[in-house]
């Protein structure tokens, strides 16, 4: 990070985001308006915000996307698109790894399990919704009431519309909007890139810049066994985003947490964070070091490793945020100011009190949190074969009793899913388990102490690595077979049962389900005084502010800009020729070997075409693959990661550093005539419509 | 680890070392003689000790080897040789990877400042130098006229016989024996194979087995211009040793700590090496995502990646044995046997007070040790940078003090190193030191707490990174002229000096020293407590133990042995098809690529040749190089390495697990005929001399 740049961050922070900051992921029904006007002097119309809207697409899978012409052509991430590719292939055809393209429409393959959803309107149902509850019920059947009232517009809405109804919760119950979507589940497959070009650089380049990724995918979207035909979708523009420019992000943030108090940020920083981030390093060197001696080891641990690597930079750029003494200082003037606006006013008594409650219940966190994480959290028995052993032992206790009174994982509602991970026939290697077993055993010993009561009966008088060895070589768990009869045979077989791994489950069950009950009533308490102190905002700023994200359809803002790291320019994009300078200097080697395509057309691309490019838009997880557009509202790029300073958007915006990335429009036209040769698709994006 | 094998360990705890393991770094005039006629019925005889005893060769670079013909060629490790090959080597000339091999005489090149040294006598001098002590002195005119006989005792044995002369403080000062060795400085490089092969498999194997390295050097000693005669040197085995065989090391064992006490084992366990092993878990994530970035950062951080790779391994092996709940067990038994052996007997009272002093002295270092690793041991401002910084700040300080009085770094001892360290113009690399620099800032708040007084003073104000970047990149400290003329300014000069870095010096050196001294104080403390058990252990045992590990020559003795691991057996002994079949299946990459002669050369090569062997011998850091002979006193093979089960011997033997890893005498020759083709050299080793 540069430093010498702090002082606008100052700035920004002290005149409040509405007047200098890109900050906000804001709903369609109240945008930001007059901070565009003052700031870009752009005036959001309502047509304008209509046909975006209406071009913006949800993946159900977990991302976004928009309609790129009026023949139904959808444009998302190639990692939005992953699961879908997966699914439709199969093992000689691996469309993930080597890509797709479907010349005519009849190659065109329809996703298996794939919904998209379009935002067609936007209705305020607060008063409803609050109506409903009847004055003075206490908490319980207020929810209830609450729920009724909700699952009664869904429902009359959709009866009277057709259109998928949803009642969103915003602002933590400060608001009730009605969201109207059409719905789409006949998708097709119609174009992707290889993995390797599309996650160009691969876990070391994630969350970094520059970058030099074609992370895109396109489908069609069908009804009737017909191309759909749409009048809102996004044309191309010519040139693209350069840097200076106002554009706009319209996607689907899936979860903020940016009211969280500055005791909460405390914690996360100081204790939380640190703790996760031991185990995430210890993880990786473990499982690292064990993948790297033998290619089959490292087939094994690949997906676990992958995974491990993509949370830990995440946790690292979050926590880096979060030790920005301005950010907190920032934070904690805005509580203070709030909190200043509130007292006294006896309507704002509870959201007065929460910050303490909140306090509170955090403190109780803190000091449990710990053997929370070892037992209940199973981190002090990181296996397969622990937690399969663990829902065997609570499934006997869980299922005899009223579905109400279950913990959440045996309710009726998960029964599906637990089946499905219990009779799972995936393979567990008994060499990996011991390997993650052992080292979860130590880290049970070292942090709660090798003479503690509990740790001394888990460990039985062995070391770890022998007491791992011996629980993974004897127990029966790893059998399907045995699960089912075990799962099966109900409550008293299970009480009987003395497979190792199921007794070391039970002794440990008493105090982890204790741990448990005591950290969800403190989480309860937490959330109920958030929603006071949320409902009291709104109720002040409503018109002047976003609510935490909700997977639900936002407008972004931003500026097309680069950034300075230690004492460097970071420029805003970057072009094809630093991709192949990229694979040059890292000797063609994966993860920064270039597709044979990308090899072979090498002499075809413009070296200077626009490839990535980054902006200040205030974005999250949940925005892959969201359409960038530029004041005309045209398509000028497409979401598909952050950088690692944008890691730290999860608790609050910041515009220094934190940066969206993004595919370049040209960069796309240009890949898709010279290196996939697909011009017919070039053709439909830059004219909006297919040649028929 | 295989569990289901620790009942032969508890047995051989409960009996004691001498009746069934192989425990014991002996001293060549106290050797192990009941022990190995009670277990193998073989007799060590004194001719037999003599002659190995004089083929046994120290490099005083700090390993071990010995001759292996009448022509004075020498053999040791590939790893031991590293230094010398790269010294002799130039850029054009890469010897340490491409190998080297002098045909002739004429071509054997001579290595830089390899001394090596011969071991021709040992006589005890105990008597002679507590003689020296007048009786009722204070310690520290103990101390000097202790030191005074022993350097009249090393300077008359050096004048009536002209051999080094060293008088060596064993059983911590339970006796002294001075120790007379043949010197050799002029050491010609005879052949190297390339270091892939020497350390094939790299980090992910280092430590492990099976292995399949050629880790071996050849030297030639010359005296007056001409190759050495010596009529003590190891015979090559016509068949090298096998499963089940008896076999000896005579090597320099570095260090051992087997006189911990149980509490300083606990707070091994317990806490000092959890906190290493975050730190170099925390590191080496921090540095390999990091040379993952590029071709250039891999190159500029490859020393440092090593280092913490190897260390992490080492430490995590040690900690695993120390995790061995029977091995802690042990030790306490012992430890209770000896305490009572001692408890009211007036001549052992100090020595039966010392446990409990070194409790309370470990008990003052564990609520120290913490801020001391931060702040004194620079673990919160890792970089060169800082580490240069703080080395000027005290050098002003310090040089004006008396010799005496300083900190042990700035004596005049010293003063060549130090100045080599201050003026040495080897790259600092601005971005690696704003990267580990800001990692260690995050580490000090994290450990210390962000409130934390002197955090608060070290931050500024900034984030760690903020800060980090702000210090690096406006230190001075990185131009050497600057370093030079700011040492040479002399005191005053330094205290007015404002570069950022060195203010950052300042302002926790006041803690730092405090710190430093507390700590030295302790160890001190725990020091003497140790001197007096270790007197009174050889005044009781002496003839029946073997003293802690001193860099001097020492016999151990054990079976060639596979063992047992989650469940599977480890063979003794690999072959040369395991190389070739590691190589295939890890496909060719390094560092599982096998040199161009290899790939070459395979068809001629016996794949069934014994290649690497394990065996049960008490071995640590500085047996690199040990020959590992027969009953006959042949040479079977040379000591590379110890598995990782091994790296718990530094505390205490174990035979288990624990295993020395070897070259096989017969996959040596096999490698020089057919891979290397150099007959002659391979002759010489199989005939004792060299044809003329």
């Amino acid at each position: 990070m540069n430093w010498r740049m702090m002082t606008p961050l100052i700035a920004s922070l002290a005149l409040g985001p509405a007047a200098v900051s890109d900050e906000g992921m804001w709903l369609y029904n109240n945008p930001p308006r007059e901070q565009i006007k003052a700031k870009y002097g752009f005036e959001l119309t309502d047509a304008w915000l209509d046909h975006l809207m209406k071009s913006s697409v949800r993946f159900n899978s977990g991302g976004s996307g928009s309609f790129v012409s009026e023949d139904g052509l959808v444009i998302s991430n190639h990692h939005v698109g992953a699961d879908a590719l997966q699914k439709v292939g199969s093992k000689e055809k691996d469309y993930l790894k080597e890509g797709f393209y479907a010349a005519q429409a009849s190659e065109e393959i329809r996703c298996v399990d794939l919904e998209l959803n379009v935002l067609q309107s936007i209705e305020d149902v607060t008063a409803k919704v609050n109506a409903a509850i009847p004055a003075g019920v206490g908490a319980e059947a207020a929810f209830k009431a609450r729920l009724k009232a909700m699952l009664e517009i869904e429902s009359e809405s959709f009866k009277s519309t057709g259109l998928r109804s949803d009642v969103v919760t915003l602002y933590q119950g400060g608001a009730y909007h009605l969201y109207r979507f059409k719905r789409y589940t006949d998708v097709r497959l119609v174009f992707a890139p290889e993995q390797q070009i599309a996650f160009y650089g691969g876990d070391p380049d994630n969350f970094e810049y520059p970058r030099f990724d074609l992370d895109i995918c396109l489908f069609r979207v069908y009804e009737d066994g017909k191309p759909v035909k749409v009048t809102n979708y996004l044309k191309w523009s010519k040139n693209g985003a350069k840097e200076g420019d106002l554009t706009f992000v319209s996607g689907h943030p899936g979860r903020t947490d940016r009211l969280l108090t500055t005791t909460e940020l405390e914690y996360l920083r100081d204790t939380a964070f640190p703790y996760q981030l031991e185990r995430l390093k210890r993880r990786e060197v473990l499982i690292r070091a064990w993948s790297e001696r033998s290619a089959e080891n490292a087939r094994r641990a690949k997906e676990d490793l992958f995974g491990i690597q993509n949370s830990r930079k995440a946790r690292d750029g979050g926590h880096a945020g979060l030790y920005d003494p301005l950010l907190m200082a920032s934070k904690a003037k805005s509580e203070g100011d709030f909190r200043a606006r509130l007292a006294g006013k006896p309507e704002y008594a509870v959201a007065s009190a929460a910050y303490d409650r909140i306090t509170q219940a955090q403190e109780v966190i803190g000091k449990n949190a710990l053997r929370y994480r070892l037992l209940e959290g199973e981190n002090g028995f990181t296996s397969e074969s622990f937690a399969l052993a663990r829902r065997l032992l609570r499934a006997g206790a869980e299922r005899p009793k009223p579905n109400g009174e279950r913990l959440r994982e045996f309710s009726e509602a998960s029964k599906q899913s637990l089946e499905l991970a219990l009779f799972s026939d995936k393979p567990i290697y008994e060499d990996l388990e011991i390997l993650t077993l052992a080292d979860s055993l130590t880290l049970l010993a070292e942090k709660l102490g090798y003479q503690d009561a509990l740790v001394a009966k888990v460990l039985a008088g062995k070391s770890p690595r022998a007491r791992a060895a011996d629980l993974i070589l004897h127990t029966k768990v790893r059998d399907v077979a045995f699960r089912k009869k075990l799962y099966e045979s109900g409550a008293d077989a299970v009480a009987a049962e003395n497979d190792p791994l199921i007794e070391l489950a039970r002794l440990v069950d008493p105090e982890s389900r204790d741990l448990r009950k005591l950290m969800e009533t403190q989480d309860e308490i937490k959330q109920q005084a958030h929603a006071a102190i949320s409902k009291a905002q709104f109720a002040l700023d409503g018109a002047n502010t976003y609510p935490d994200a909700t997977f639900t359809l936002r407008l972004s803002y931003g500026t097309v800009k680069g950034y300075q790291e230690n004492g460097k320019s970071i420029p805003a994009n970057t072009v094809f020729s630093g991709l192949y300078q990229r694979a040059k200097e890292m000797d063609n080697k994966p993860p920064f070997d270039l597709p044979a395509r990308w090899q072979k057309q090498k002499s075809s691309l413009g070296m200077d075409v626009p490839l990535n490019f980054v902006g200040t838009h205030d974005i999250i997880g949940g925005n892959s693959g969201s359409p960038v557009v530029n004041t005309q509202g045209e398509f000028v790029g497409i979401i598909f990661d952050g950088n690692l300073p944008s890691l730290v958007l999860d608790f609050a915006y910041e515009d220094v550093q934190a940066r969206s990335v993004s595919v370049h429009s040209a960069g796309i036209l240009e890949a898709l005539r010279k290196v996939y040769r697909v011009g017919p698709l070039a053709d439909e994006l830059a004219t909006g419509k297919r040649k028929h």
